[in-house]
């Protein structure tokens, strides 16, 4: 039997997934839409569960927790389109990569276009100043990105680097997540933190999990970080990163000390959605 | 000596190429600002112009009107980074193409991160219904962009087809453009429209270069549009598409009849931007 809170999150997963099919089969790209699957809730959907677990808690209504959850996977879907362009990749969720599948054009129109969706979904809202936390964290992403593609390449990254640069292109989107539950600036300060941290963590997980090459248990193509020389966690031991990692989401929960109910959200999710991932991709 | 109205354009495009040359001054980024130099006020800004006399005409705020002709030419340089990799062009403005200097991966995340500055300057103007005309119109672009590629590629197009794609793809940014001039519901619809058409006839003249190869007077790669079988005007010969250019430009100005200042701006930014950038593309 379903908790209170599990019951409410299967409930808004199901509308979460009908929003996204909705984002593409009003076009003529509906023809397109089995190859783009994997991009689009069938993964684990770490983002859109932060969105809708703690919005849930906080008392935001449905249809805005729901389109901000359908945003952030929009955004990540985006992102994944464009990165395995980038990295070559072949395999996504099991299945062949969009690029490998219609083009490396089709990947990068197609990632252009659902940033807009996105966009337009959190307009659609009214709430004007979760527009303003999308354009902005959405920003930094790929601000990260383009800097760690065009001026960090092949350049040996420090610790520190390594992790501005998780934190900037995988933190920022959890943040947004986050973010999109706090209805005053203190507790959208808290979760847009917190939302950094564990985002941080996880892109540390994943840079592990690159270095290891266990292609079978990512599903994905791996070792393309080492291969193209990019600024990542890899650079430090297993050990040491895990350590790292797990002070990471300690202190995130720390945050919400002053919200009892955000607290146990947060810690819901940590336990149930987030941890059992990174435990997953770590092979513990 | 220039008019009054010269003279403000004059100190507008000044007042424009400094807030581009922001965009990434203040990031790791610049260190590429040379590369990115013929995708960013280097052009002949067809689309900031028209935000900037329109703008002027009517009384919009200078800030405004820079941001939001900055913000159109930001988005047109994401679309030229991207449609670069996807069409191989190996020469933009007379110099190489930013993926040819620097690689696909660097040209498809440049692209992302302008879109999202673009966004940021609207919304830092603080004119919300704005930036609900740029995620839609841009989405409408890609949109285009994305169905040309995916959907219709080497299926040979009727005339109505190609102009309805040339719309999209070309004329909503125009539209764009021209809607952030308006400064209530009538005034909106009616620029919004004469942008769509004025947009589209540049999209025709420009498939017919693309058809013609004249490389020297385009400054940029041509042929590849038939050599990627896309949806293009060149299915009509040139005469009759250069007929349907006239009609659309035509009919751009009369929607303006209620207006007759905001007409009279719109003439002049036919007669003295536009038209003569049209005449040159088409050799006349």
């Amino acid at each position: 039997m379903h908790s209170r809170p599990q019951a409410v999150l299967q409930k808004d997963l199901q509308a979460l997934l009908a929003l996204l099919r909705d984002q593409i089969a009003t076009s003529a790209l509906h023809q397109r839409a089995r190859e783009f699957t994997p991009y689009l809730g069938s993964g684990k959907m770490l983002r859109a569960r932060l969105a809708l677990r703690l919005g849930a808690a906080n008392g935001v209504r449905p249809a805005v927790r729901h389109a901000a959850a359908a945003a952030v996977e929009l955004i990540h879907a985006a992102s994944l389109l464009h990165d395995d362009v980038i990295d070559g990749g072949l395999i996504r969720r099991g299945i062949p990569t969009f690029w490998k599948a219609y083009g490396t054009s089709g990947a990068i129109l197609l990632g252009d276009l659902i940033l807009f969706k996105a966009m337009h979904l959190i307009h659609a809202t009214g709430q004007l100043p979760l527009l303003a936390e999308f354009i902005e964290l959405s920003g930094v992403v790929c601000e990260a990105e383009a800097e760690q593609e065009l001026i960090r390449r092949n350049k040996p990254p420090t610790w520190q680097q390594a992790v501005q640069i998780a934190r900037r292109k995988t933190g920022a989107l959890f943040a947004c997540a986050a973010v999109t539950a706090g209805r005053n600036a203190a507790q959208k300060n808290a979760l847009r933190e917190a939302g950094y941290l564990v985002g941080t963590a996880y892109q540390i997980a994943d840079d592990i999990l690159d270095g290891s090459c266990n292609e079978h248990k990512a599903g994905k193509t791996l070792g393309t970080d080492h291969a193209r020389g990019k600024t990542t966690a890899a650079v430090r031991s297993p050990a040491a990163a895990r350590r790292h990692l797990a002070s990471l989401s300690r202190n995130s929960t720390k945050l919400l000390n002053p919200w009892p109910r955000l607290q146990q959200a947060w810690q819901a999710y940590l336990d149930e959605d987030f941890l059992p991932v990174i435990h997953a991709l770590l092979g513990d």
